[in-house]
Parts: C-alpha cells; sequence; structure tokens
C-alpha cells in the first residue's frame, strides 16, 4: 500500500486541519457533525458539506435520480442529528463527458427531489467537467445557540437510544455488490435501504424541542464508530445491551451465514440517529419521536469508564473502533 | 462529439435549473455570481460554491498548495463582485489515492493561506476518494439587504470599469502549457497572474460603500463574457473604447504573433471586476479604490442598445458571447 491507503480518511482529515488557524469562538468545534458561525442575536448559521463521489458512493443498481438524492441524503442527515432545520442548498457538481442531457435531468431532478423532502430548496451552484460523477452539497441552515445537539454532552447513567434498526443497508449492498441472494421480501428491503435512505429529520427536530439529548450523531459511518465518536467527544463510555438487528437482516444472515453482529455493528450509509438521553426525559423523547411517526429504540447505558461494550447473555465484548472509512476497504 | 462536450456549460446548468422548485422570494436570482437566503432583520446569508479540479483547472507548473489557494480565490472573487464579505468556508476534497501525506498537508496550507488572505476561516470539511483532485469550496457571508451589488442594474449612460489589466493569464497560460516564450520578466508577470492569482476583495468592499456602482461581475469566464453577462441581465449594451490590455501581453503579442485583442477580450481564469458606475459618482468611486491601493480604468459606456461593442480607431466590431466555459474548447 502506498499513498492514501495507507494513511485513511481520520488520518487525512487531521493533517489538514493542522494547517488550518482556527476560527477565534467557534460555536461548534471541528470533528462535530456540521459547522457554525454565530449570526446577530441569539442564532447560529449551521453548514455542512458533503460529497458523494460515483465510484465509492453509488453502488451498482444505483440510479443517477437516486445518487442525487442520497447526495442530498447524506446532508440532511448530519442536520438531523444536530437537531437544525436545513434552508438551502448549493450544488457543486463534477460531471463525466460522456453523461446525457438526460442524465443531467435525472441528477436535477434528484436533488430537488431530496431538497424538497427535507423542506430545503436548491439556490445555486457550479458545473464542471471530471473524471468521476462528483456531487458535492453544502447545506444551510439557522439554529438557535445552545439548541444544537453537539457530541459532547453524553453523561454516565444516560440512556442510548437510535432511532431504528440498523444492519440493512450492510446487507443490501452484498445483495447488489456480491451478488448474495434473499427471498423477493427481505431483498426489496434491504435494497430499498440503499438506493432511497431516509434521514430522520422529523426525529431530529422533534427530539430538539423535548431537550432530553444530551449527545447526537448519525450513524453514516456505522452503529459501532457512532458510539465510539461520542464516547471520545463526552468522554464517556457505553454499555449495549440491546443489539438492535433489523429482522430482515437477521433472516439474511441466517440464509448467508454472515454474521448479524457484524451486519449491525460495522456497516455504514445509514441514516439512523445514535442518541444519548437523560433517563427522566426519556418518556417526553420517546413520546416526541412517536409522534412524528418514529421510533426510540433503547440498546444500552453511558458508563463512566470510556470503554465501548457489548453485552450478550450476560457475557462482554468490545464493540471496535471501526466503520466505514474512505481510501480504506470497506469492513464488512 | 457526443455526450456533455457537445452541449457545453450552459446548456447543462439550464438543464438543471428546469428541474428545480424555486425558493419563493430569492433575494438574489439564480445566474447572479452568488445566492442568498434572507436571515433575520436587514441581513442576508450570501453563499457561493465552485469546484476546482485538476485536470481542468490547474495547469502544468501549478503546486498543490496554489492549487488549493486558487479555489479559494475563485469563490472569493464572487464575493468581491458583489461587495459582500466571505466570512467562513467549507472544503469538500475529492482525492486521487496517489497523493502523499506531504500532499495533504500542501493542500491543506494552500486552503488556509486563501482564507486568511481575506480574512476568512475554513470551519469544517469533508474528503473524498476521486480519480481527479477536486477541490469543492462553498463560501458564507453576511451582508445588508440592498447593499449587493447585482449584475442586474445597469443603466445607459453609466461608465464602464475594470479594476486592472487584462490578458494575462491567457498569455502566461500560452507559456505554462504551449510553451510560448517571452523574456524573463514579461514571463514572470505573465505566469504569476495564473500560478497566484487574486481576487479584488478590498477594491469589491470599497465600491460597495460608495454606492456608484449599478452592476457588477467578475471576469472569471473573460471580459467578453462578463460583458455580455451585464448586457442580459440589465437589458443594456456597451460601447468599450478603450481596451485595458496589459503591457506584457502587447509586448507578448509582439513577439509571439498572438492577438492582444483576443487575449484581452476572450481568456478567463482572471478575477478583475467588470462595474458599470454612475457618472456623477465616477470621483467618489475612484478615490475610493485607490484609498485601498487598488485601480479603476474607464474603459466605455453603457448603451441602450443591446449590442457589446468594440471600438477602434473610429472602427466598430461586434464583441462576441465567448469565453472560457467547462467541457467546451478553451477558446485563445
Amino acid at each position: 500500500m502506498t499513498g492514501l491507503e495507507s494513511i485513511g480518511e481520520r488520518k487525512i482529515i487531521e493533517l489538514i486541519l493542522e494547517q488550518l488557524g482556527k476560527m477565534p469562538k467557534m460555536p461548534i468545534p471541528f470533528g462535530d457533525d456540521v459547522s457554525a458561525f454565530p449570526l446577530s442575536g441569539s442564532q447560529l448559521l449551521i453548514l455542512k458539506t458533503d460529497m458523494l463521489v460515483d465510484k465509492t458512493d453509488v453502488p451498482l443498481g444505483m440510479s443517477l435520480w437516486q445518487a442525487a438524492r442520497k447526495a442530498v441524503v447524506m446532508n440532511v442527515s448530519d442536520f438531523a442529528a444536530k437537531g437544525a432545520e436545513p434552508k438551502v442548498i448549493l450544488v457543486s457538481l463534477g460531471l463525466p463527458r460522456n453523461l446525457s442531457e438526460n442524465d443531467i435531468s435525472e441528477i436535477g431532478a434528484g436533488l430537488n427531489a431530496g431538497a424538497r423532502e427535507y423542506g430545503a430548496y436548491v439556490v445555486g451552484g457550479d458545473t464542471n467537467e471530471a473524471s468521476d460523477l462528483v456531487i458535492s452539497l453544502s447545506v444551510f441552515g439557522v439554529a438557535k445557540k445552545n439548541s444544537v445537539m453537539l457530541r459532547s454532552g453524553a453523561k454516565p447513567g444516560d440512556l442510548v437510544a437510535v432511532t431504528g434498526f440498523f444492519g440493512k443497508t450492510s446487507a443490501g449492498l452484498k445483495i447488489l455488490l456480491d451478488n448474495f441472494e434473499a427471498s423477493q421480501k427481505i431483498r426489496e428491503a434491504l435494497v430499498q435501504s440503499v438506493l432511497m435512505p431516509c434521514a430522520r429529520l422529523k426525529e431530529g427536530l422533534a427530539l430538539r424541542e423535548t431537550k432530553a439529548v444530551t449527545a447526537a450523531i448519525d450513524s453514516s459511518d456505522g452503529l459501532a464508530w457512532s458510539l465510539h465518536e461520542i464516547s471520545k467527544a463526552s468522554n464517556v463510555g457505553f454499555l449495549i445491551d440491546r443489539l438492535p438487528t433489523a429482522e430482515e437482516v437477521k433472516k439474511f444472515a441466517e440464509t448467508t451465514g454472515f454474521d448479524p453482529l457484524e451486519l449491525t455493528l460495522y456497516g455504514g450509509e445509514e441514516y439512523e440517529l445514535v442518541l444519548t438521553i437523560t433517563p427522566k426525559l426519556w418518556n417526553k423523547a420517546e413520546k416526541a419521536v412517536e409522534k412524528v411517526g418514529g421510533k426510540l429504540l433503547q440498546i444500552g447505558k453511558v458508563t463512566a469508564e470510556k470503554k465501548v461494550v457489548l453485552e450478550i447473555d450476560r457475557k462482554r465484548h468490545l464493540i471496535e473502533p471501526r466503520g466505514w472509512e474512505h481510501f480504506r476497504k470497506s469492513n464488512v
């Protein structure tokens, strides 16, 4: 291995951060899901950029419309995790020469569909020639100071929650990329989770209002990775005792022999929220999420010891800090 | 020709715009240099995204540090043209695998140098794997409503001005890419204009304060193209009678046989401002620009007839609506 493959995405980010002069009084530190800039009064400008590159982010079987919509979902998911509303989107496109007029229209329609699905508008952009299809989005919104749900506030004793079941995209990618088989119904659910991901924006906004959330992150790099990120930012550990494996994933694992635990913990491209919740506000949080049509699943507790532990059948296992990382081979 | 080569960048943008639902009451219409979103009070959020792709935007001889800095300049130049201050920058990187740790640090340092040069900070970003080096930036600032200098306010009788001389980058690219020769001193000036472009931010901010500017655009797609864009947006024409050809370009043209008019009008990647000025405020505008160390060159007048005309030695020629366009071959 030479070049970036041996460095990995996280080291690359470190190398760049070392070179940057820090803005004084940053309202949200580097490394959280979004950035921020103080506006007048008690308002914060919330900023997020995320780039979709076809060769790593667009699996076989995903249409251009779906890819463009997914680029929006990837960004909105980070807004969801912070409890902030996305308002406007800028689009920078890198386009290979072999695309057709129809392809371009499809990309435009997918971007618009994604934006409107979450109440935002595309208001500007830029197009360029590139070897890969590159859809680079920046999303902006406004939030009240102190309302943003950071990664850093989890406390021992808090409850750990997620907004849905895990493992579907890992399994779906195995079907799409490696031709693993499943019954029609299971195949559809798993593949759909890859092609038409959803951001938990309604849930994130509802949770913000409850003030029950002490730390939050989205699960785009996998559940294990998300837990480790909160662990690092909040200086706490986790005891996970109810693994939120999707039913379809259990069945897929049974017929294919994959480890359901592996599929659940170490996937990625899943856009659930991973949250820590003040115990006495659990009911309020659960009701708020159910009111907007979502669900809040309790999966464990925050601990003082800075370890991320899984307990199954009274046996304890360490959850490793690995998940989706660009430049490295995918783990699952 | 098939695919995007036969469509061209402007048609691609049209195809995408057709698909987009428009935000109600957009403070700045699609097609101006920046986008905007209304904040509370009389504030506007100003937004801009522009992507640098090495294979079209980074000529041979440009270092990674210079390329990263240039990506900032490209975006800041649009803020300059609108009289808005850039505050924070998000960076999305597409990185080929063969880059080294040192390359990454160089890119980080170039981004920071560009940002700090114009008073902004890099506050967030995202890295991805890509075949090309892609540096996609989004820049944000805040401006007062009605202070933004749009493309659309030029009126017949207004004076046409630019903030510097033209043709240097066109000539510089011929030296870098096609090995044309020039004396040491001229070569240095021309090549420097390509490798270390500058955005006219001080000039743009000073001009905003004078309220003398009726329309403004930067010249990143070439002087001719910029004039045609203001012509379209303001529904006016131009009579240009003093072509702002740089001295070095005249000399380069003499020794190489290139047409200096062609180099001046139809280049690109030049980051001067092209402005229309209320005649009675000309002196005020000129002084304001000189006070910040810049210059304002009068090159002609706005006319009622929607034609862009060049007058040399009492002969009139039409200036064509062409300039730098992605997906097409460069024109100069």
